[in-house]
């Protein structure tokens, strides 16, 4: 007997993909016309793209081996073009809607949409300042905002990575069932978590290259904007519309990998704004973030000297969270030396890491699981 | 000079597809191994199937006649299989995510996101005892709901059409920015509007066929588990949680296609719980909701005898509002005629034309927009 199941993330009532008890997947398409079809998407999808194989009625299907558990992004090459599954949801990354498959992970509950009291995840427009036009955040609403009107809460602001949107950490991340899970168990504050676009262009000003190539000073000019937006438009907003703690010791921020790069941009630059700070698979780049160009991590010149003084840094800073996949090989050596170094010169931070991991939402889901419950002590 | 430009619905950065000022509007796709594209969609991109041509580095493309305005969705058809263009934003439409995209409407700022106080949506999860599953409704409170706790508003349940989902009303439809400039403006009463997905599996049972040929008892197992829904789950949980006027005078309940078929089907069972009743562009198919098997509307026999009794319908129901496209051939004469049918049997009803539109998204904004104003006086 065929044990497997259509993935969590296929749409109602689509057969494929299917996800076997070894996490093996197959996907299957009919495409009669078709000369060629792949498979390919996300590192722990295995190394793709994967050739399909067309039967004689013209249904094309691969079995991948076993994935890594988690939210995979992953998409067709038909005829040499990049398309997606029509069997699947689609979830904003590559700067595109793209299809995404959820694997499970045995044992692997804090992000389920479990029987908890769960909080709302609130579209909220705002008017920005800095660029000039109407942005959209999501703002996470612990259970009972509304019942108990007269509780104030802290903030986590929380940024997706580059090519995502402010959709990514509720739909691909599950942030909200994750705060509902930690919550109901007791394990973290109820908080207000607050999701942003991460990007920005001052209004104005013409549309920034910004790209894996992209030099210092067009990352800063990017983040800056970013910053500005988050420092002069957001923060305002929330503290006017939401019932916050408006200050630093009742404000974190936290991102993944861009959205991690920009939080610690942001956060250095405002500590007077936010106490507790988190990068998950940030990555360390040379001649962006390092603080010697072109070489490696330097803790006294990094983020223009916000290290130097470690003891002052301690003081100030509640948390510096530091956290990355063991299977990032991309970015695992340069976010450990930044941690050890930053350790050996006296900063105090955590460093996670999560175990057999890639640069993908498994990770991220695992850090907030780890990070939002040291918030606001 | 070119003076076309971007769709709203791309993707921020896709240059294609781009809208003329005559609102024909070019495609292209870079697809060097492909051996045909077309590109189809809904009724107001014109007659498709439009074929497209491969120029010499491998895109095709294609400019379309002038479009209908407003929103439709469409897909290229690459080597035989629908596939989404990875230069727009998806939307759920179909059963599956699908490209869309917005075609201005000259003059028409009624759905703009426009520079006025906005209210929240919001993704509410709640528990429905008649599926046994978490289900997930979106929510607009109107703007100062947070602000003014003191003040308690009327309900507008909101339906989407075959195919789609709760995402439907607030993605292609706007409906959050039609509600903000109507209160905005003083033309519509400040609302929640709730907005649910209109399918439902009762706990145990097995999932119903229900596709364009379904019977009459098909179709009301499908409806009666949705109508459980929003009587037993939906209302109590929406009373519950938000500050509603939780009476039937306070609670409309409208959708489109087959959301305007659930809204009769249910409120028609419930006008102790309903008062005001919108079905926008929902058919009246022979033998399903039609009163007589196989005939025209039959007001006297239509929905187990509700309109047979005109004084007392009218006395009870303070708004029935009946609303179609006058392109949408295949609709139009049974609605209109149901609506006639009605009318010339003493059921009080107002009926809405939406000038030159289709079986579309733009008809359904045009519906609202007509409608709201209309509730809670």
């Amino acid at each position: 007997m065929d044990a497997s199941f259509p993935a969590e993330s296929n749409v109602p009532g689509a057969l494929s993909p299917r996800i076997h008890p070894d996490r093996s997947i197959t996907f299957t398409v009919k495409a009669p016309e078709a000369r060629s079809l792949q498979l390919a998407g996300g590192d722990g999808l295995g190394q793709g793209p994967f050739p399909m194989t067309r039967g004689a009625d013209g249904t094309w299907s691969v079995t991948t081996p076993p994935a890594v558990p988690g939210f995979h992004y992953y998409w067709f090459v038909l005829d040499g073009l990049s398309v997606n599954d029509p069997g699947s949801e689609t979830y904003f990354g590559y700067g595109k809607e793209t299809s995404g498959i959820e694997v499970p992970e045995a044992g692997a509950n804090f992000y389920a949409l479990a029987n908890v009291p769960h909080g709302e995840v609130r579209a909220r427009w705002y008017h920005s300042q800095v660029t000039g036009d109407w942005r959209r955040a999501l703002v996470y609403t612990p259970p009972r905002y509304d019942a108990d009107p007269g509780v104030r809460y802290p903030v986590l602001i929380l940024q997706h990575g580059a090519g995502e949107n402010e959709t990514g950490w509720t739909r691909q991340g599950r942030a909200q069932f994750i705060l509902d899970n930690l919550i109901a168990a007791g394990k973290a504050k109820p908080m207000i978590v607050v999701m942003d676009c991460g990007y920005a262009v001052r209004a104005g000003a013409s549309t920034p290259t910004f790209g894996a190539h992209a030099s210092r000073q067009e990352v800063e000019a990017a983040f800056l904007a970013f910053e500005d937006v988050i420092i002069r438009d957001l923060i305002p907003t929330i503290d006017s519309d939401y019932r916050t703690v408006p200050d630093r010791d009742h404000r974190a921020m936290a991102g993944l990998s861009m959205g991690g790069m920009e939080t610690l941009f942001v956060a250095l630059h405002h500590l007077d704004q936010v106490a507790y700070i988190g990068s998950f698979s940030g990555p360390f780049l040379p001649g962006i973030n390092t603080g010697t160009p072109g070489a490696q991590f330097d803790p006294r010149s990094a983020y223009e000297g916000a290290f130097a003084k470690p003891a002052e840094f301690n003081r100030r800073v509640r948390l510096l969270w530091l956290g990355v996949g063991s299977a990032e090989s991309q970015f695992r050596a340069g976010i450990s030396g930044a941690a050890r170094a930053l350790q050996a010169s006296g900063v105090r931070l955590v460093y996670f890491e999560s175990a057999a991991t890639a640069h993908e939402w498994q990770t991220w889901r695992r850090d907030l699981n780890d990070f939002a419950p040291r918030l606001f002590h």
